[in-house]
Order: C-alpha cells, then sequence, then structure tokens
C-alpha cells in the first residue's frame, strides 16, 4: 500500500510498502480519511529518534488519524463498514500487569504507531484493535477527529489529578500540549486557566482564540508571582506543567495553594532542581503523567459537545501527495501553529 | 432592623424587630442587596416546619443573599466597608469533630439561616462570620450572587461524587435543584446530561435555556431506557437524583453503567425499596449530600467566568415592600419558574 | 480425567469427563492439590442453581484451588513446572470495557469456575490464563492457598471501600463471608472491629480464633447501638454489610459516624428498604461489591506476611475419593464451620 | 510554674516560668505526666534553631505528652477532672481556609509547642483545646501515650498515601522517623516493609524489634536494586523516603512499581535533582508531607489494639528533676536509640 515512509534521518518520502493487513478476529480495518502531524513525527523526521527509540528500519509516520471503517473481524459487533472512526494509537498486551489494573498506557510493552519499529498511519488503511477504535457522530469532521489524539493527552491529564470543580490552575508552556491542557482542565472543571510562555505569538494565538477564561501571560515580560496574586489569592489549585523548562519545574511549588497539585507533562533533560520543603510545606501532590488510557472516549465528548473547540488549533492542510510538503512546513512553523492535517481523502 | 418575619405558619409581614448587631472579631456587617426566595422558604410559611425543624417563634426568613460590606471586625483584614458580598449562610461550630474534618456541612450544630430557630436574612442587615463571607467581581450582579447559593449544592454534589471528564449524566428530576445540579455537573466535566421529569413546562424551561448539553427527557411520555441506550450505550456514568421520588430511587441501578456512580439528593419521605443486587452487580457506588462545605468559591468562579449562566433561572424580581407579594406569587408559582428575588436596595 | 461431577440438583459424583486441556500459548497447566468447599458449591448442589445461573449440564465443581506447575505455554516466562500456585477462578474478555478500565470483576462475558455452564477445579487438573495465576511462597501450606480465593473477597472489600488507617468498623453478619471481612478489614488498617450475629456459635468461633480487635456481639440478645456507642463514641467508620438480612440493612446508617460508610457484600432478595435521608444528613456513601479484581496477590501477601491467619477458618478434611461425603458435610455442617477442604494429592 | 527552659542556644535549665493559665470556655487544663524528647527538641537546645524558627526568648522545650485532665472549660462536656489523655501540639487558626478544608496542618498560623516562639509542655501543667487533647484507655501507659505524638506522624503519611491492602513498601532512612513510618504502613495494611539505611545498629535495632514484616538492608554493604527486585519483582508500591538524603530521593522511582507512589519525609537541604521522565514512564505520584490533621485518635487506636507495639522504641527513662541530663544523654544517644522519655510524676 502508499504510505509516508521515513526511511532514515531528514529522508521521508512516498512509497509502496508491505504490512500485515491480516483482520483479526477481534479487529477492524480502517481507510484512512486524515492524519495530523505531531511534534514526535516531525522529531523522528528531523533526528532519527527520541531518547532510546531509534529509527533503524524505514517507518510509517503518523499516530493521530480518523478514517471509515472497511471491513470488521468476526467478532466485532458494534462497527460495520462505513462507520466514521478515530484510532487510540498504542496496544498493550492487554495480559500485562499494568493492562489489567487499567492503566494500559503504563504497560513497557506498549506498541505505538510510528515510534520504532511500530509503523504509523500515514498511508491507504490500517488494521487496528476494535476496541481501540471509536465512532465519531455524524456532525464531527474527520479533521476535528484527528484532533482528538492530542485531546486525549489533556483529558488523561486532568482525570488523573482530578480537577476539583472550579478550580483555578496555571499552565506553563504555550506549545499545543499546553493550551490542549488548558482546554481540557476548563472542561473538566477549572473555572480560570493563566498559562505562560516567553513567545508572544503563541500566547496571542491562545489569547485570539480562546481568551476570556485562557489568560495568557509572558514570563519574559512581567512578574509571574504577582499576576498569579492578583488572580488566585491563594495560588493555583494546580499547576500543569508542560514546557519542560527546569526553571518553570523548580519554582512551581511558588506558584500553587496550600493542599495544591503539580503535574509533570513537559519531559526535560536530565535532572531538575527541585525544592522539597517547599512541597511539604504545602503538602503538594506532584503527578506525572505518560501518555492516556481509557480517556479516548472522553475526550470525543467533549469535542462532540461543543464543550471544546479545536478548530482554532488546526492551521493547516494538504493532500497526501503533498506530505514531504506538509512535513517539511510543520518541521519550520512559525510559533503559534499547533497543528497541520494531511487529508488522506 | 425591617425584616420579612414569618409570625407562625401561613402568617408574614415586614415590621421591626430586634436581632444581635454586635460585631465580633472575625465578623463582618453586611448590608443586604438582594435576596432568593427557596423553596424552603416557602415551606415554612405555608407549612410552618420542614420535618422535625418547627416555627415555634417569630422568626426572620431568607437564606440566599448579597449585600455589601458595612463594618468589619478587628480581625478582619480581607474585607472593608463597599466591598460586594454574598454568604454562606449555615455556622458550624469550628471545633466539631466534622468541622476539624473539613465537613462542616455535616456538623450536627450548624446553624443555618431561616432554619428554626435561626434568623435569616431578609432584613436590613446581618453580622456573619468574615470567613463564610465572600467577595464577588465587579461584572457579577447582585441578582447573580444570589445564585451562588443554590448552585453551590450543584458544585457540591460534582466534587463529592468526583465528575471524572467527559463523563455522562443522568439527572432525574428538572425542579430548581435538577437543573442546577445538570449546569453544575456540565461546568464540572460531564459532557452531556439528560434530565427527566414529569411535567412538560419544567423540561421546556430547559430545552430553551439550555438546550444542547442538557438533553430533557419526559418519562411519562417515553421509555427513558431506549433514550439512555441510544446516547449512552453503557449506561450513564452518573445519576443524580433529585426528584426524592421512591420510582425514580429505585429504578437508578437500570440507567447506570458498570462500574458507575448514584447521588441522592431528593428527600424521599419514609422508606424506598432498594435492589441491592442490582448495584453490586455494577459495583455502583451510592453517594448522599447534605447542604455543602468548601464550595461558595467555587459556585462564585463558574458564574464569574461565564461557564454557568445563571439569568436564565431568574424569573420575577420584587421590591422588599413587596415582599409578601413575592412569598404568595412564589408559592403558587406556575411549573417552570425557577427563582424569585427580592431586591433590598 | 477424573472430577467431582455435579450432573443435576442433588446428585453429584466422581466420574471420568472430558474437557479441553490444551495449552494455549498464554496459559499453565496446573495439577490440583486442594480444593475448598464454598457455600456456592454447597448451592449448586443442594438447589441446581443460584439466581438466574442454572445446572442445565453436568458441570465439575469447586473454584477455590491450589497445585503444581505441570506445563506452560509458550508465550509464558514467570512459571516453571513444580511451581506451588493458586489460582483466580473468573476469566473476563480482557478486551471489554470493563476489563480495559481495571474492573475485569464485572465485565458481563466473565466466565468463572463452577459458575454453569462453566467447568470448576475439582478434577486432576485445569487450563489456566497464566496471568491469573500465582506463585505461593515455600512457607505456606496447599491449605493456606485455597483460602486465597475467599480472602480476595475481603482484601477487595477493602480496597473498594478504602480502609483509613485506624478507622473502626462492624460487619454484620458472621458467616465466611463476615469473618473473611473482619480479618482483611484489620489487616487493611481498621483498628478495631465488631461483628454481629443471630448465632451464638459464630459469635463464639470468631472469639475463640480471632477474640480481642474482633469484639463479637450478638444482636439477638443486646442492644447493638449502646453496644457501638461504647466502643466507637461517633458511630464507625465503616460498617461491612454481610448478612444478606434486609433488616441489618435498613438500620445500617444508625450505626455509622458522620461521613462514614457502608458496604453492601450481603445478597438480599427481592428490594430493601432504605432511609435515603437517615444516609444524606450524615453524607453517607454506600459501596457494592462484586467478586475482585486484581486482589489475588494482596490477599496472598497477607497471608505469607504472617497478618492473617487463615488456619482457624479451616475446620476439616478429606481425601479426593470421599469428596461426596465432604460436600455432604459441608452441606449440614455446624454454625461456626467454615471451611471444609478436600485434598487431591 | 516549674518548666524545663531553653535560655538560648545550648542553655537548658529548669526554673520557674510564668506562662498563661487561664482555661478558656472551650479549653482544658492537664497535669503533665510524661514528656518525650524529640529530635526537634534537641535540634533547638543544641543549635538555636530550625530553618526559619529561631530562639529569641526563652521558651519552655517539649512536645510529645501524656497527663491528667486538671481542670475543664464550660463548653467542654466529653472530660472531667482525672481522665487519663495526651495532647496534640499544633493549635491552628479554626477560621483559615486550611482549617476550613480539614488540613490545619498547613495552616500557616499554626501555634505549635516548642516551635519558637510557642512555649512547649515540658512543665507542671498546660491549657490546651479540648478538641486537640485525647483520653487514653485505661490499658496504655504515659509512656506509650506519649509516642503516640511521633506514631501520629506515621499515621497522617500512611493515610495521605493511601496505603492499598496488600501493598509492599520500602522505607528509605531507620531513624525514629523511619521506623515509626514502617510500623504505621504495616498497620495501614501494607503487607511488607524494606527499610534502609547506612548505619547497622539503627537496621539491628528494627530487626530485633519488628525483624520479620520489616527487612531491614543496609545500602552500604549490598544492592538495593537486587534485594528490592528479589522481594518485589515489579518493584514496591510504595517508598516512604525518611532519609532526606538526596541520593536516595533521586534515586526513589527506580525501586517503585509503575503507577507506584513516592511520599516526601526528610526535609533535604537545599534543592534535590529529580530525574521527572524516570517518574513519568511510571506515572509515578509523589506525595508531600507536613505535620499532621485528624489522625491523632487513629495513632491512639493502633496502639490500644495492639497492632502497633511502640514500646520496643522507648530507650530511657529520667525524672522531671534530670530534664538537663535527659537531654544531654538524647543529644549524645549511640545509634539506635529512639526515644528518652521524662516522667513528670
Amino acid at each position: 500500500m502508499r504510505a509516508l515512509v521515513l526511511e532514515e534521518q531528514d529522508r521521508i518520502r512516498i512509497r509502496d510498502i508491505e504490512v500485515n493487513e491480516t483482520v483479526g478476529p477481534d479487529d477492524v480495518k480502517i481507510k484512512i480519511a486524515a492524519v495530523g502531524i505531531c511534534g514526535s513525527d516531525v522529531h523522528y523526521y528531523k533526528h532519527g529518534r527520541i531518547g532510546d527509540f531509534v529509527v533503524r528500519e524505514p517507518m510509517i509516520l503518523g499516530h493521530e488519524a480518523s478514517g471509515i471503517i472497511a471491513e470488521v473481524g468476526k467478532n466485532v459487533t458494534n462497527f460495520k463498514p462505513g462507520d466514521r472512526v478515530c484510532m487510540e494509537p498504542g496496544i498493550p498486551n492487554w495480559l500485562s500487569r499494568e493492562s489489567m489494573l487499567g492503566m494500559y498506557n503504563i504497560d513497557p510493552s506498549v506498541r505505538f504507531w510510528a515510534t520504532p519499529p511500530v509503523h504509523g498511519c500515514l498511508c491507504d488503511s490500517v488494521v487496528h484493535p476494535a476496541n481501540l477504535t471509536f465512532k465519531i457522530p455524524d456532525h464531527m469532521t474527520f479533521d476535528e477527529a484527528v484532533m482528538v489524539e492530542p485531546l486525549t493527552l489533556g483529558v488523561h491529564v486532568a482525570r488523573k489529578v482530578g480537577v476539583v470543580p472550579g478550580d483555578t490552575a496555571i499552565v506553563t508552556g504555550a506549545g499545543p500540549i499546553g493550551v490542549i491542557i488548558a482546554l481540557a482542565a476548563l472542561a473538566s472543571g477549572c473555572s480560570k486557566v493563566i498559562i505562560t510562555d516567553v513567545v508572544q505569538e503563541k500566547l496571542d494565538l491562545v489569547e485570539n482564540a480562546y481568551g476570556g477564561r485562557i489568560m495568557p501571560f509572558n514570563v519574559a515580560k512581567g512578574d509571574l508571582k504577582q499576576f498569579v496574586s492578583e488572580h488566585f489569592p491563594y495560588g493555583a489549585d494546580i499547576l500543569f506543567e508542560a514546557s519542560g523548562s527546569a526553571k518553570a519545574i523548580t519554582s512551581a511549588p511558588e506558584f500553587v495553594a496550600a493542599g495544591g497539585k503539580i503535574v509533570l507533562i513537559g519531559m526535560p533533560q536530565g535532572t531538575t532542581p527541585i525544592d522539597v520543603v517547599a512541597l511539604q510545606v504545602k503538602e503538594i501532590v506532584t503527578y506525572s503523567i505518560f501518555r492516556y488510557a481509557n480517556d479516548y472516549q472522553r475526550a470525543i465528548n467533549f469535542i462532540a459537545s461543543g464543550q471544546i473547540d479545536v478548530k482554532p488549533l488546526i492551521h493547516k492542510h494538504y493532500n497526501f501527495e503533498d506530505s514531504v510538503a506538509a512535513f517539511d512546513f510543520a518541521a519550520s512553523a512559525p510559533p503559534g501553529v499547533i497543528k497541520t492535517i494531511i487529508n488522506m481523502m
């Protein structure tokens, strides 16, 4: 089948590639409609690796996708050909200790699309487990359905940390993950969110698209401590750290209320200095997050109900034939561009 | 001072009455701006009692109020005269076991406005603990601030039950409490809510004011089981019981997903038959709710941020001089009228 | 292979029976060492059904078992022939919504040993999923390992309800389940447990085996309200209902502290009258329980560490050849006999 | 009254001192029976300060105490002169945000015995709030009752982190706090605990007093990673960090199971390097702890029921007249000495 293949670092092309297309009894086959380009796709393209995951053989890119059911396995009763769907891209071993506990995201044997050596979904069709495939309502576009994948991370974060109704929050880092988390936090019960960054264009995007309940703040230009104390006199109930910046992580406790929470989503390199006593005097609980589990339908629900509008996050479309151009655009996109989508139909 | 006094069952009037006006070191004195009429106020007026709480002496009515700070006690540093505020109406013993645990709402010694023998707030001014008094933002009206009290119950319900982001919910009973809970549930992370009743006018109010994410359903006219299964194939994650109807309580488990939750807010008389095994096969957890604690600021946040619009719930205004007429209107209001407000300034 | 077969209501015998013995890639084959007789086994024997589960074809009895690994599937790396083990008897569909959530016990498609039409384990050997098979330490006997199954229910109950360190508890019903729950509650952090019944022999067993931290109380002979108030002035933090008696369920709220919990484990027939308002004024949370999930290793840990001593619960042993006699004994055992074990080797 | 007074760094003596002895309406007056010497008492004695808390005026030492009720305030109904009690030493402002939430331990205005400038309890008698005073059962000695204070920290830790029945745990640091946490963890549902240190004498004390369920391990002599993997194949469910050692904190994630928890109790100086990604891939939740709230009665329950035996922790007794010698002994006690008690009667 036709696919966008990362041959090796810095070299991608559309070509035919052989992949397993056997539809198992609990699988469905999906014709791909749209695929979003994620920062990790671009990172594999330009660097050939992320941490210990190294591209050693040609790999199909892409893990954010929507499509149409083409075929269903013999045990599958809740789908039929023609159903419009989106797909959760990580396939665990359902028999592992972590899967049994409902935390299949941290099963070390998860096979995740476009994470070497596992192929992604930027191709004609994929075979996928039916229980990781989700119907989308008629009024949801394939483009919105592509956004379910990144939004699911935000929903997972909000679920794990347990947003309490009316909570106040700070999100440090206004990149795609930070913005998505701010949206998920609001939909999950936060009443006000401050989002911070040092790049004004990113903050402007937030202001234009979601100003009002999300308050952008440029930490390069002002005193965050003072800004927080004006809006949240006791500090924020939750601080979502989405920048990966060591400085943001280290200073987090001073912006959080006594009894509050910090959530580590950004992934800094090396070790980060933490002031343990600053956590203790407020009895802060620190959560850490890795992908998601049992959150996909919840993200679909939020888009379907209109509570989260993901359309302002989509900035550019390409046809499949122009996938290489799409990746080159994404690799050098100006600050504030969140999502580039490749339309396959 | 002038006050609306319930002299005895069926007899209310505006008159002068002597009350303690000493401002203690941790108190504030508030000039009342607006007071909402609650179903319990009307019930005391028309029946002279609610359960074991019997009106034996003249009592000022009203417990939903907003106002302006007139005076502050010597220990109070976070208020000054002129601040616009609303007030949490139940005063616990802060030294009780329940208050120490943060559950001061179930402290048996709570003194709650307009619950015999405690005076309410339908009067010129009240003296109140500063830590149960809350500033409202400039853009919030005194009428909206009156709605904080009923909304706080909804926020408490959502907080205690732990709404999970993207949850689906059913609210049985579309009276004032049911509608408020539906709004709080949505703001707290529910993605879709079905609300049921047998009175079409109540459901029409919901449809007109909040149609879309709240789906009204008349159980006298259709099959709820089928309606639920169309919208929530596994059943609802949460069922909020706000009707007090024994039938609604008994049938609740069949509408709830495996692993789901039921919340008992409505107060039925006598005992209600429950199918224990129906709860067990789904491991349903059943919550029960009594007033609220530590939720007032959270409700203010939701109104202030625009996430909950309470204005469609306010149907009628009266001046203080016309309070008796206001109560007579509230006592015989047509279905679908939620809130009557008495403006004191 | 040889097995104890329930041919139809009231007729069991040892005979040869054909069962599937294929060891799948994720399975192990276990030679059975010991099997406990559970109340449900006896119930199927004497009544031919439990609720909707009806014995329509010959079925091997038994679901509490320990044994020795005889063979391992090709994917199985953590077992080898000769390992001593015990087995969790319910096999869910790992792809179901409930299994994905970590609540595989409430997956409606669970296949549970000796629940029609699924064969049990009172036979030479069984093939079983490796991830539902658990090693036991050298110092644990096969008889103790049989007790893991019933104890796991107690551990599940304690885990779901969230015992808080130092909690006080009441267990209503001193049958096998009640005693097991009392033991699990104590091991899980309860500091004192009152257990009630109307049959003095059952209470005597508790007093003799576990007196001190478990306090037996005969509700036919004394006033429980007074006894509770002497030991737990605010009421119990948790009431575990293990009798299935409607009277015990209805009166439960009066023995529970404000903010406390009730857990429904006993399965009453028909509906049970509940005083909803009595729950509400204390904001009681009511849990309901169905089997267990992810609790087996935890129960093994408690026996292995010596924190729970199950030996006093084992009253009688039979050889496999005498299985029919064993069942007849169990079916008419005097009050206070908890467990009869059939030794297969 | 007579008291042991810290005049300034390195100078303590018994002398008369004037303190407020007015018994308020919600207070009790307690004649002191026994006082334990805590590491913080010794630290103030030898260093004159702990962090920002500096001894600027003479201060009575001691905060672990038991005694006998001598007088009760007019609102106090649950005590009478002669009752044997122990006392929770931190007095918050009950009207603060944190106290209202039930987390009065992190109210910044807490006044804690023997924390400058607040006097402690090493004196004839103290006046104390009745709701922070707790009856002890007849069979509990005044010495055991002194141990309630340090044990309460362990109970708080176990409660906050939510020990799950059958959890496995590691405690890093076998000083008084570490040992107490190990005991509280076991009583709260942990099934096995490894405790580590580099000082063999401390580990020997644990082995001698509590060997079996607590497994001491000398990290200076062996490979902890290997020891943990032998006993807990997936890693520990909880790691309690009680050493304050940066090295122990940094390496903590590698010993914890996926989905596990780390609890920071030890207070390191300065910042500590943390590997955020190591936390994330296991979605570890990190708790931090400061004193305790609502845990005193729970600790009493554990000692009263015999589930925790604190007697092996008490190594030395002095009379009040010999208090200076007691402090000098405590200040230079050999490793493995946990508690020195001063008996006042």
